[in-house]
């Protein structure tokens, strides 16, 4: 049942959760998830302490969700339409590109980057569900780029684990000398050099399926 | 005049000053700066709250004193071995091996990466102080591969700003494999993957020189 067949007070239960849900990520991505209070939270919505319990009942709860609204925000900007573009280097270059821009014009950055850093210390739950997610990404990644190797875009000897693992990199990269040194020129030098990355173990074909994926993006 | 020929009693503040520092890096690099607080400090250096706050009059004076010292042991560990090795692609191997090795082996990984997390969003001095110190380090990778092109070492058209920018990134990413994700195999694959960044715009020569300095770092 989608959320429109719901009745009226179920569905402003559902439109409270949403908004709730979107303003976390963005404390989250700027301040930590740690900075995520039950008090704080309510207080921000103008709900009591009680109704936020209602729907979290309790701090690792609300920081669980915010989890993963984060990642339905990732999948919904940047994974999503790659997935609707043509599978290969084409697809890439829409992922690739998607991703700069979710980072690069975010307040506070990459939500993930962010967040790992600070429960990578931190055992339990929260931090196995980051761990689980992050590994799930660079899985999609990976899949992406031997998908792109199986049909002649790279070439065979392609490492798509290494391939993944530099782009990553990259990403990084590019969020610390945002956010930390305001550098405004990092955006474009991360899309350089990821598609310096990919071109140089790219075919011919490949080369021309980035190139069009990453300008349709 | 050196520690040595201090007054007894002042040897042992300087003594007293180095072991927190040391003990204040190793805290910052897994739990970030904001765990450093007066009464933790003290209480595991077995000092008075009085006592310590003589050497750090405030938090952020406890702060910025173990940003100084993660700098000093960063620069003792892999700044310092390269200097002191052959200008150019030699030095640049003893590097970026010292580097992976520095923060690959330590529980908590790059204290730098973990601080550069906690601060972006937290405007203030400690903030400032962790931007100027990584603005140094991005410098002088880049005045390395700078100096690797100019005797030779790296092709003409050798981008020092994007290669800086792209080995930043690789350890970034191995940091975060090996701290969130517990990827054993993280420092090889950077090994590898900073070996491929430079080689793919070294000469013949430079190949060499790297190869060199990497396996007797």
């Amino acid at each position: 049942m989608s959320p429109k067949e719901l009745p009226a007070h179920m569905q402003r239960g559902h439109q409270t959760r949403e908004r709730v849900m979107a303003q976390a990520v963005e404390i989250a991505r700027s301040e930590g998830l740690e900075a995520l209070t039950i008090g704080r939270v309510a207080a921000l919505n103008d709900i009591t302490k009680a109704g936020l319990l209602g729907h979290f009942p309790s701090k690792i709860e609300l920081q669980l969700a915010t989890v993963e609204a984060g990642r339905e925000a990732f999948f919904t900007a940047v994974v999503l339409p790659a997935l609707q573009a043509p599978a290969g280097a084409h697809r890439l270059g829409v992922l690739l590109r998607g991703w700069i821009d979710h980072v690069a014009n975010k307040p506070g950055g990459c939500f993930f980057a962010s967040i790992a850093a600070e429960f990578d210390a931190k055992p339990g739950v929260v931090r196995d569900r980051i761990a689980d997610l992050m590994r799930e990404w660079l899985g999609a990644l990976e899949r992406m780029l031997e998908g792109a190797r199986n049909q002649g875009d790279l070439q065979e000897a392609a490492d798509a684990r290494l391939l993944a693992f530099e782009l990553h990199g990259i990403e990084l990269s590019m969020n610390l000398r945002t956010q930390l040194l305001g550098e405004a020129a990092a955006a474009a030098m991360a899309a350089q050099a990821m598609r310096d990355c990919v071109e140089a173990q790219a075919t011919r074909k490949g080369k021309f399926a980035l190139a069009r994926g990453w300008e349709t993006a």
